[in-house]
């Protein structure tokens, strides 16, 4: 096999093997149909709507904010879910161990490109998970208010499920704020308004 | 409501009339899980996938190519289908109406928008549908060879749940060689070898 072609095989591989996140499912629902069959949103999808919104909701983002980047860290965010699972937001003791897990399935993911491009996006990741830079915060940004969106549309969706208290998803989503001041003002607005419907605790 | 506001909650009532793409089921199944659960794909999660690939495979693309472009095209090239059904690549009788079903959902689906907004994405949807220019060929290119890899991997997939005909797969799959050559080269392979292993008629 030439160079040209195992480098495409790499690539394939990897198209395929990601092929696993639309098995991974979130807490969150989608909103529901005509026959009313609610079910939760696969991280694939996930990934779909918040890259979308990012091109969407462009303008709320700081001048310095690069969208090519945060559209491209947010079609990648979830991959370690393939190997870590998705862990719920409000779930502190499986949050702990979250960070050891998802650096393991990084590793092993990215591997399987060539190394450039694994080193490439590995980096994006973890650009993404640090949060420290104004792509990563506006990216977290539409990551965490894209759920909001969901939940209260369909009246409490996963906030019910799992008996949240309200304060504390005032707390959690705040970081919304940092990286998408107008999205922040909305978000708030929504949690307010599930914890007045008695949505959230 | 102040205009701004006004506008944010435009895009919002569209970021959530979008989540209806996640039930619009395609005919291409997903890869099994350790269950060996097949179930088919939906359009919002094939969108993550290809618009994925397009970062993955940007090489193959010709230099002319704008991959930001092209990400942009296949996040939204699907939309359409909230309206008009996936129409199945070798149904001809459901697409010679799909068209028309087509451009009435760009109309109303865009019509959502902030003005602006809908014209762009709009227009960046028919260059898509149109397939004329550089950008649209390889997103072409990379959103029909999905399809291909995902059959192949499991065996069949929807050649064998609707009896289609190899010769059929090759002159339809050919449109792949004009937006990314190494693609096709590899899909030809693929649909060969599904013809010979009795996958395809």
């Amino acid at each position: 096999m030439s160079a040209d072609n195992e480098r495409l095989a790499r690539q394939i591989g990897f198209v395929l093997e990601i092929d696993k996140l639309k098995r991974v499912l979130r807490q969150t629902p989608v909103t529901a149909g005509a026959t009313g069959d609610a079910r939760r949103e696969n991280s694939a999808e996930h990934s779909w709507h918040i890259a979308l919104m990012a091109v969407l909701l462009a303008e709320h983002a700081g001048p310095e904010v690069d969208i090519e980047r945060v559209i491209k860290m947010l079609l990648i965010h979830d991959l370690v879910e393939i190997d870590a699972g998705d862990t719920f937001l409000y779930d502190r003791a499986a949050g702990a161990e979250q960070a050891a897990r998802e650096a393991a399935a990084a590793a092993r993911l990215y591997a399987l490109l060539p190394a450039d491009q694994a080193a490439e996006l590995a980096a994006l990741w973890r650009e993404f998970d640090a949060g420290t830079t104004a792509d990563a915060r506006f990216a977290i940004a539409i990551d965490q208010f894209q759920p909001v969106l969901l939940n209260h549309r369909t009246g409490g969706g996963s906030w019910i499920a799992h008996d949240v208290e309200g304060v504390d998803v005032l707390t959690r989503k705040r970081v919304i704020e940092a990286g998408a001041p107008a999205l922040w003002r909305m978000a708030e607005a929504l949690i307010r308004d599930a914890i007045a419907k008695g949505w959230l605790r």
